[in-house]
Protein backbone atom coordinates (compact mmCIF):
# COMPACT_ATOMS: atom_id res chain seq x y z
CA UNK A 1 0.00 0.00 0.00
CA UNK A 2 3.26 2.56 0.13
CA UNK A 3 3.46 4.45 -2.64
CA UNK A 4 6.22 4.32 -4.41
CA UNK A 5 8.69 7.61 -3.61
CA UNK A 6 12.39 7.45 -5.15
CA UNK A 7 13.58 8.73 -2.39
CA UNK A 8 16.04 6.38 -0.39
CA UNK A 9 17.46 7.19 3.19
CA UNK A 10 21.13 6.52 4.84
CA UNK A 11 21.84 3.76 7.36
CA UNK A 12 22.92 3.96 10.73
CA UNK A 13 25.63 2.49 11.08
CA UNK A 14 27.80 4.95 13.35
CA UNK A 15 27.29 7.77 15.63
CA UNK A 16 29.48 9.48 14.26
CA UNK A 17 27.79 9.50 10.70
CA UNK A 18 24.78 9.85 12.11
CA UNK A 19 25.76 13.03 14.40
CA UNK A 20 28.37 14.37 11.52
CA UNK A 21 27.52 12.74 7.80
CA UNK A 22 25.54 15.03 5.58
CA UNK A 23 23.02 12.07 4.56
CA UNK A 24 19.28 11.94 6.06
CA UNK A 25 19.15 9.11 8.20
CA UNK A 26 15.90 9.30 10.31
CA UNK A 27 15.29 6.64 13.47
CA UNK A 28 11.79 6.15 13.52
CA UNK A 29 10.96 4.82 17.10
CA UNK A 30 9.40 1.08 18.07
CA UNK A 31 6.47 2.24 16.80
CA UNK A 32 7.52 3.59 13.80
CA UNK A 33 7.10 7.06 14.44
CA UNK A 34 9.43 10.57 14.48
CA UNK A 35 8.38 13.03 16.60
CA UNK A 36 7.86 16.57 14.45
CA UNK A 37 7.82 20.53 15.59
CA UNK A 38 6.23 22.53 12.85
CA UNK A 39 7.50 26.32 13.44
CA UNK A 40 6.56 29.03 11.83
CA UNK A 41 8.85 29.74 8.75
CA UNK A 42 9.14 33.30 9.76
CA UNK A 43 9.36 33.99 12.95
CA UNK A 44 10.62 30.10 14.50
CA UNK A 45 7.49 30.48 16.65
CA UNK A 46 6.83 26.68 17.73
CA UNK A 47 2.71 26.18 16.19
CA UNK A 48 2.54 22.36 16.85
CA UNK A 49 3.54 18.81 17.34
CA UNK A 50 3.23 15.72 15.78
CA UNK A 51 4.65 12.73 14.58
CA UNK A 52 5.29 11.26 11.20
CA UNK A 53 5.71 7.63 9.85
CA UNK A 54 8.11 6.63 7.31
CA UNK A 55 5.25 7.11 4.97
CA UNK A 56 4.24 10.13 5.82
CA UNK A 57 7.61 11.77 5.58
CA UNK A 58 8.11 10.56 2.50
CA UNK A 59 4.56 12.19 1.01
CA UNK A 60 5.77 15.44 2.95
CA UNK A 61 9.20 15.55 0.82
CA UNK A 62 7.00 14.63 -2.31
CA UNK A 63 4.80 17.24 -2.09
CA UNK A 64 6.19 20.00 -0.22
CA UNK A 65 3.34 19.87 2.35
CA UNK A 66 3.43 18.35 5.96
CA UNK A 67 1.82 15.37 5.96
CA UNK A 68 1.30 13.28 9.41
CA UNK A 69 0.75 9.99 11.06
CA UNK A 70 -2.54 10.17 13.14
CA UNK A 71 -1.67 8.17 16.67
CA UNK A 72 -5.34 8.60 17.19
CA UNK A 73 -7.10 7.40 14.32
CA UNK A 74 -4.17 5.41 13.26
CA UNK A 75 -3.70 6.43 9.58
CA UNK A 76 -1.92 9.04 7.57
CA UNK A 77 -2.68 13.05 8.11
CA UNK A 78 -2.55 15.30 5.31
CA UNK A 79 -2.96 18.49 7.03
CA UNK A 80 -5.06 20.99 5.59
CA UNK A 81 -6.31 18.22 2.39
CA UNK A 82 -9.96 19.07 3.85
CA UNK A 83 -9.77 21.89 5.88
CA UNK A 84 -7.57 24.26 3.61
CA UNK A 85 -4.82 24.96 6.32
CA UNK A 86 -1.96 23.34 5.03
CA UNK A 87 1.39 23.92 5.72
CA UNK A 88 3.70 24.92 3.30
CA UNK A 89 6.77 23.58 3.84
CA UNK A 90 9.79 25.62 3.37
CA UNK A 91 12.80 23.97 5.22
CA UNK A 92 13.34 20.45 7.16
CA UNK A 93 15.89 19.94 9.87
CA UNK A 94 16.98 17.46 11.72
CA UNK A 95 18.77 17.04 15.21
CA UNK A 96 22.46 15.49 15.93
CA UNK A 97 21.00 12.12 16.45
CA UNK A 98 18.37 12.11 14.16
CA UNK A 99 15.08 11.12 15.86
CA UNK A 100 13.54 14.38 15.73
CA UNK A 101 12.45 16.78 12.73
CA UNK A 102 12.05 20.63 13.02
CA UNK A 103 9.39 21.41 10.05
CA UNK A 104 9.98 25.56 8.96
CA UNK A 105 6.49 26.00 7.66
CA UNK A 106 4.16 28.76 6.28
CA UNK A 107 0.61 27.71 7.52
CA UNK A 108 -1.93 28.66 5.44
CA UNK A 109 -6.01 28.85 5.86
CA UNK A 110 -6.97 30.14 9.02
CA UNK A 111 -4.60 28.75 11.85
CA UNK A 112 -2.77 25.51 12.61
CA UNK A 113 -4.88 24.37 15.60
CA UNK A 114 -8.46 22.83 15.60
CA UNK A 115 -9.18 25.25 18.51
CA UNK A 116 -9.35 27.52 15.48
CA UNK A 117 -6.36 29.05 16.99
CA UNK A 118 -3.30 30.31 14.67
CA UNK A 119 -1.24 27.93 16.79
CA UNK A 120 -1.52 25.41 19.32
CA UNK A 121 0.80 26.39 22.54
CA UNK A 122 -1.93 28.74 23.84
CA UNK A 123 -1.31 28.30 27.16
CA UNK A 124 1.35 28.46 29.98
CA UNK A 125 1.85 26.71 32.92
CA UNK A 126 1.77 28.78 36.25
CA UNK A 127 3.66 27.18 38.64
CA UNK A 128 2.29 27.80 42.28
CA UNK A 129 4.79 29.06 44.75
CA UNK A 130 3.79 26.80 47.64
CA UNK A 131 2.41 23.73 45.55
CA UNK A 132 -1.21 22.91 45.23
CA UNK A 133 -2.17 22.21 41.74
CA UNK A 134 -0.56 23.71 38.86
CA UNK A 135 -2.67 26.22 36.69
CA UNK A 136 -2.64 27.70 32.66
CA UNK A 137 -2.85 31.12 31.48
CA UNK A 138 -3.24 32.50 28.42
CA UNK A 139 0.30 32.47 26.23
CA UNK A 140 0.94 36.17 24.82
CA UNK B 1 12.35 7.09 45.18
CA UNK B 2 9.85 9.64 44.22
CA UNK B 3 10.66 12.51 45.74
CA UNK B 4 7.83 14.14 47.21
CA UNK B 5 6.87 17.68 45.40
CA UNK B 6 3.93 19.40 46.26
CA UNK B 7 2.39 20.20 42.80
CA UNK B 8 -0.48 18.17 41.66
CA UNK B 9 -1.94 18.17 37.88
CA UNK B 10 -5.45 18.07 37.32
CA UNK B 11 -7.23 15.06 35.87
CA UNK B 12 -7.98 14.95 32.42
CA UNK B 13 -11.58 13.92 32.24
CA UNK B 14 -12.88 15.88 29.10
CA UNK B 15 -11.80 17.21 25.25
CA UNK B 16 -13.30 20.62 26.78
CA UNK B 17 -11.40 20.96 30.05
CA UNK B 18 -8.09 19.54 28.47
CA UNK B 19 -8.02 22.29 25.86
CA UNK B 20 -10.05 24.81 27.36
CA UNK B 21 -9.70 25.11 31.12
CA UNK B 22 -6.48 26.77 32.68
CA UNK B 23 -5.66 23.37 34.62
CA UNK B 24 -2.06 21.89 33.68
CA UNK B 25 -3.19 17.93 32.82
CA UNK B 26 -0.23 16.44 31.32
CA UNK B 27 -0.74 13.40 28.93
CA UNK B 28 2.47 10.80 29.60
CA UNK B 29 2.32 8.34 27.03
CA UNK B 30 2.26 3.92 27.16
CA UNK B 31 5.96 4.82 27.83
CA UNK B 32 5.07 7.60 30.90
CA UNK B 33 6.60 10.00 28.61
CA UNK B 34 5.58 13.71 27.40
CA UNK B 35 7.64 15.38 24.21
CA UNK B 36 9.31 18.40 25.04
CA UNK B 37 11.09 20.96 22.66
CA UNK B 38 13.76 23.80 24.16
CA UNK B 39 13.50 26.75 22.21
CA UNK B 40 15.42 29.57 22.87
CA UNK B 41 13.33 32.10 25.10
CA UNK B 42 14.81 35.08 23.04
CA UNK B 43 14.57 33.73 19.40
CA UNK B 44 12.14 31.31 19.46
CA UNK B 45 14.65 29.09 17.52
CA UNK B 46 14.69 25.53 18.49
CA UNK B 47 17.17 23.81 20.32
CA UNK B 48 16.66 20.24 21.18
CA UNK B 49 13.45 18.07 21.22
CA UNK B 50 13.80 15.52 24.37
CA UNK B 51 11.02 13.79 26.93
CA UNK B 52 9.89 13.79 30.27
CA UNK B 53 8.28 11.91 32.55
CA UNK B 54 5.96 12.70 35.54
CA UNK B 55 9.06 13.08 38.13
CA UNK B 56 11.46 14.88 35.31
CA UNK B 57 8.49 17.24 34.96
CA UNK B 58 7.73 17.98 38.71
CA UNK B 59 11.69 18.42 39.41
CA UNK B 60 11.77 20.91 36.29
CA UNK B 61 9.10 23.26 38.11
CA UNK B 62 10.77 23.20 41.45
CA UNK B 63 14.00 23.85 39.82
CA UNK B 64 13.24 25.84 37.61
CA UNK B 65 16.08 24.26 35.51
CA UNK B 66 15.32 21.56 32.77
CA UNK B 67 15.23 18.09 33.84
CA UNK B 68 14.60 15.47 31.03
CA UNK B 69 14.53 11.46 31.45
CA UNK B 70 16.94 10.27 28.90
CA UNK B 71 15.22 6.83 27.37
CA UNK B 72 19.11 5.80 26.60
CA UNK B 73 20.19 5.69 29.97
CA UNK B 74 16.70 4.98 31.49
CA UNK B 75 17.38 7.60 34.32
CA UNK B 76 16.39 11.75 35.36
CA UNK B 77 18.74 13.65 33.51
CA UNK B 78 19.20 17.13 34.40
CA UNK B 79 21.18 18.86 31.86
CA UNK B 80 23.92 20.52 32.83
CA UNK B 81 24.29 19.19 35.96
CA UNK B 82 28.09 17.85 35.17
CA UNK B 83 28.36 20.01 31.69
CA UNK B 84 27.35 23.67 33.33
CA UNK B 85 24.99 23.74 30.30
CA UNK B 86 22.43 24.13 32.24
CA UNK B 87 18.89 25.44 30.87
CA UNK B 88 17.18 28.45 32.62
CA UNK B 89 13.54 27.94 32.26
CA UNK B 90 11.44 31.27 31.58
CA UNK B 91 8.12 29.58 30.24
CA UNK B 92 6.64 26.74 29.67
CA UNK B 93 3.60 25.72 27.09
CA UNK B 94 1.76 23.38 26.97
CA UNK B 95 -0.37 22.41 23.61
CA UNK B 96 -4.28 21.50 22.77
CA UNK B 97 -4.41 18.42 24.53
CA UNK B 98 -1.88 18.60 26.47
CA UNK B 99 0.44 15.85 25.35
CA UNK B 100 3.57 18.30 23.90
CA UNK B 101 4.75 20.67 25.86
CA UNK B 102 7.33 23.98 25.00
CA UNK B 103 9.87 25.02 27.13
CA UNK B 104 11.09 28.42 26.44
CA UNK B 105 14.81 28.43 28.15
CA UNK B 106 17.86 30.50 28.77
CA UNK B 107 20.39 28.36 27.65
CA UNK B 108 24.05 28.79 30.05
CA UNK B 109 27.32 27.25 29.42
CA UNK B 110 29.11 26.64 25.97
CA UNK B 111 25.53 25.58 23.96
CA UNK B 112 23.08 22.91 23.82
CA UNK B 113 24.02 20.04 21.59
CA UNK B 114 26.50 17.48 23.41
CA UNK B 115 28.70 18.07 19.77
CA UNK B 116 29.59 21.57 21.01
CA UNK B 117 27.01 23.19 18.78
CA UNK B 118 24.35 26.02 20.31
CA UNK B 119 21.37 24.07 19.19
CA UNK B 120 20.92 20.44 17.89
CA UNK B 121 19.09 21.15 14.74
CA UNK B 122 22.20 22.34 12.70
CA UNK B 123 21.18 20.89 9.88
CA UNK B 124 18.41 20.85 7.05
CA UNK B 125 17.43 18.54 4.82
CA UNK B 126 18.42 18.77 1.01
CA UNK B 127 15.19 16.90 -1.15
CA UNK B 128 16.66 15.56 -4.18
CA UNK B 129 14.61 17.02 -7.58
CA UNK B 130 14.99 13.22 -9.27
CA UNK B 131 15.03 11.25 -6.17
CA UNK B 132 17.69 9.13 -4.65
CA UNK B 133 19.66 9.23 -1.22
CA UNK B 134 18.04 12.35 0.52
CA UNK B 135 20.94 14.48 1.76
CA UNK B 136 21.64 16.94 4.22
CA UNK B 137 23.60 20.41 4.30
CA UNK B 138 24.49 22.40 7.31
CA UNK B 139 21.45 24.94 8.37
CA UNK B 140 22.19 28.73 8.88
Amino acid sequence: MTPFTPYQFGSRETKQAIEEDLVFAPKFDENGLIAVMAVDAHSDEALMLAYMNEESLRLTLEKGQAVYWSRSRKELWHKGATSGEFQEVVEIRTDCDQDAIVLRVIQHGGGCCHTKRSNCFYRKVVVPKSGGLVKLAPAE
